[in-house]
């Protein structure tokens, strides 16, 4: 098994989360050599045994031992670093989103063409087992023709309200991961979108303009219809479940627990409630993905989602924005003009 | 308990089950003195006791020992029975729709009010224990306030596409009892409909104009947003699961089986298929429904569900049907004006 | 379908239980004539329709109109009232115990079989559609060879102490429906038993000399083995689940309850209790098992369960009294003799 | 983080999967130096990054800087290499069963307390994070009282029948982790054993004097009462499921699955088999079980389960196997003596 000798940018929960599944999880598989953040806990990466440390990222890709970057950096600067990462050839795992705006996607996407690298774009839900193991239902055609697709998910508590000015909002910052699992699940492109939304759970969101709850409907290119509806605010916890309808049964994936024990008291009879967020949800997802980038990189698998597929996302996002503006169903195609 | 005489009008497959339910489920409530069908099976009413079986309906309503009629004739009937029944000051039970006319529909109102009787109308569902137990949480505050409804209703077989065309189609034959459903989950009524469809089980039933899946939102009055999925055609069999999610907390009603065992064998973990189809699902629901109406005759209880919550379930099925024709969202406003 | 004119004999809990099923459920099978019960409450006889009230049962055996009796009295007078009934000529169904006393309920299996009438004895449990459908799947193959037999049946509440004294105690009035369970599900004789019991629940029942809490092994005659878990006071309610392993898999019977909702919510994801106590959660079976005696006595169908079978379940309940009381083993060869 | 110098002796299945988790999970805590065994594959151990392979294990022993030694040799090398390792004053992880002979397992108890080390025994499925919440509850007090404790442990295939007769036979080389289990859940010792069992999987078993299907009974000390039932083949896969039911309430902890999606076919809603066996199963509990070690040698744990634990599972394996032979309940003070 080739070691890949690999750079990481941005040491945030995120970076931090890969660089440790790396470095403790697959240690065969890759080699962190060192890792850039102006803000760097020195502390932490000298108890990873992360040897160099720099405030600069572009001291990583000046290095030419290292052969791959993880862009852990925060989202604005993305599509930059990716297109800096992909003149300096190294293989690329970026986290979503690559960019909001449609025309510096594309500029990702080419330069990377150009460089002939590969730009893995971090959808982990695709790596989660279960939803992986329904999309293979759909695919190896146990469930027959997809008909519905269903999502829901819901986080367990919102985020400060001036979080959402810069994210982008509900459809960019936390719907974009299920427009991907709807593409990834239908196995076909979303083609027009229909979003209603409401503010039902802090009034602050909806003074920055933004949603709460939201329901999307999706109309597939294959001819399926989709759903997804989004709480910003479960009290039970994070909500991850999906379902797939085709014309020869039907697949859902429930959430998951910390552990399958159940209590029978004067109550009722309890189980436990969903693991309490992404980091725990989609632990076994978070390494799986990296998983598949050393697959990719090492040229023993496909690139399972690229920057196209961070396109789409984003485009889907897009049309969810302006359908909920205008009260109308919206085309792909007119966003993407 | 007050023993209710009874004339059942029309003895199809659902009169013959109201009538059996009357009389061998509630012979202390219901009298069933005589039943009305042009085509009736005399050997089937004889086995059933009942001694006057009519060809013309209007003896029922002539005879002034009945104090209660069953309206289970075909549906383009209802609305003049309902009124001729209202004029004969029969209290009346009557099966959905009232009619697929709005004006009609009013008319019925109004013959009701002038005669001061009462007409339940047979939205079964609402009796089901599990989908009572969901409203009750929404009541009582368990759940806080609702956000989102997401209904789920897809039939085992879809029906010949001959039927398709009196009956008004998926969203006035199928969707109506989900429509009621969603109003009386989310205790509001709804305000806006967005109908997106497809035909993906009969090519035969998209040449009647109509579609065989559907996805359906729905906004309420109260601020909830809702969803509707149907097929005409699910596998496993007659899939109706809801769920409504609040500020307090989710609560879902899964599907019924005939037994909760579960088979472990080579191939799986196996348990049942949802009941086959309406008759075996709702079964306890029908009964629930004539004490409801006994108890509401009686003078014990108020009349669950009237002719005004059938007018408001066929006012979200016209919306529907013009939303998916214009592909966009629909006012009620626009439909009941 | 016949209608079998009927008597039934005491109008305690069980007795108006039985009636009411077979007036109210069943009117097309049965037609109850007479009720005897010294202390009937004759408003309640009344609401029923019943329209002779008899003191003394005797008059019921003489009444030539009737074929068939319940016999619900206290359970020290069964035995005799089954020799008299079966002298009289009638069909009988009676409640378990036939009798405490071995040699007794021989003498009940010779009336019967010298008066050629049927006995059916009340184990109620074999008609709960789940257990019914794990025997089928024993018979039918489906399970294979049956190798494991586990049966849990826990009361939600204990008895007074007073009343274990005239009961037998806990394996003579509550493991014995176990006990015929057991017998049903692995389709063999139980041929030794091993007992442990404990006072864990009320000090009370221990000073009566029994246990409250026990835990019995069986070995049945075709070679599987079984175990029962007893507790008379589980506080999540009526908890009765069985499982059946054999060579080709494995089938489970869960508990019921009263509707299969789930809420989440932030103590977590909860289910409903089991149904409360054998009348709600044998509420099915209590009519099933009337319906059977209707096919057996109308010649449709096959006595399910007799006094043999009454016979059986006592000797492992004396085996098990010895076992306990001795710490060792007992085959029912030891009882029987 | 203190990181342990550690020696692997014996590279089996069990070996290997220790020292890959030690060296690919736990790199931070585990250093693994060497590892001895006279067939090791030297492949795997260059791939793992192993330094010092070794055919003889007293290398090990003789090895100043190794702190802590992993004994994964054949089960009756076990307890020679204890005394030894304690004379060596090593850190003492040992696989079970310690010895089947009870005065040599006093002998490697009283080695370890005369050198001052700690010696863990291998019974990985305490720190099955499921089993573990139950025995939490039951010591937090959620349960009450425990009353009963029931344990099915089922594999998916009987071993070759070859291996029954050095493993010491059924109770010793299988039940002996739920005997360890019981106590552990019980939080309470067994004093008396009754075993029923029977040759139903494979006749060979038979042959060797085993059984394949069995039903133990325990007496705890506390009061509380116990079944275990054990067979060498589910068609399903690894059944491992308990319950501890207590005067406050009732916990189970069912069986995992690879992931919990569910399929809804013409067929009947399926979910998927258990785990396959203990590699998959207790996965996780591997990797805990080490974490508890290096926690007791680090002395910010306790060891969690020593030679004495190993010792009581044993003699309640040896009271079972004389049950069986006698047929009758056997005190683990006999079997001490």
């Amino acid at each position: 098994m080739k070691q890949i000798v690999t750079g990481v940018i941005g040491a945030g929960r995120i970076g931090r989360l890969h660089a440790e599944n790396l470095i403790f999880n697959m240690p065969r598989q890759f080699k962190v050599k060192s890792i850039a953040d102006p803000f760097i806990d020195r502390a932490w990466a000298e108890e990873c045994g992360i040897t160099v440390v720099l405030e600069d990222y572009k001291e990583i890709l000046n290095d030419p031992e290292i052969e791959a970057v993880l862009i852990c950096s925060p989202s604005d600067m993305h599509a930059e670093q990716i297109i800096e990462a992909a003149e300096a050839g190294k293989q690329i795992f970026c986290e979503k989103p690559v960019a909001l705006d449609i025309d510096r996607i594309k500029e990702c996407i080419e330069a990377c063409k150009k460089a002939g690298i590969i730009c893995q774009v971090g959808f982990n839900r695709r790596f989660d087992p279960d939803f992986a193991k329904v999309r293979e239902s759909v695919l190896d055609g146990k469930l027959g023709e997809p008909h519905i697709v269903r999502i829901t998910s819901r986080d367990p508590e919102p985020p400060p309200a001036k979080y959402i000015k810069q994210s982008g909002g509900i459809f960019l910052d936390m719907t974009i991961h299920d427009f991907d699992m709807a593409r990834f699940l239908a196995n076909s492109d979303v083609e027009e979108v229909y979003a209603s939304g409401a503010v039902l759970v802090d009034p602050a969101i909806g003074e920055q303009g933004d949603v709460d709850t939201a329901m999307i409907n999706l109309k597939f290119a294959n001819g399926a219809l989709g759903v997804i509806d989004n709480s910003r605010k479960a009290v039970y916890g994070y909500d991850q479940r999906v379902e797939v309808f085709g014309s020869k049964g039907c697949m859902q994936a429930e959430n998951k627990t910390q552990t399958r024990t159940v209590f029978s008291g004067a109550d009722g009879v309890v189980s436990e409630k969903p693991l309490f967020f992404f980091l725990e949800r989609y632990n076994q997802a978070y390494i799986n993905e990296l998983q598949a980038f050393h697959a990719a990189v090492s040229g023993t698998g496909k690139v399972p989602c690229d920057v196209t597929d961070g396109l789409e996302a984003v485009l889907i996002g897009k049309a969810a924005i302006k359908s909920l503006k205008e009260n109308r169903p919206v085309k792909l195609a007119e966003i993407a003009e």
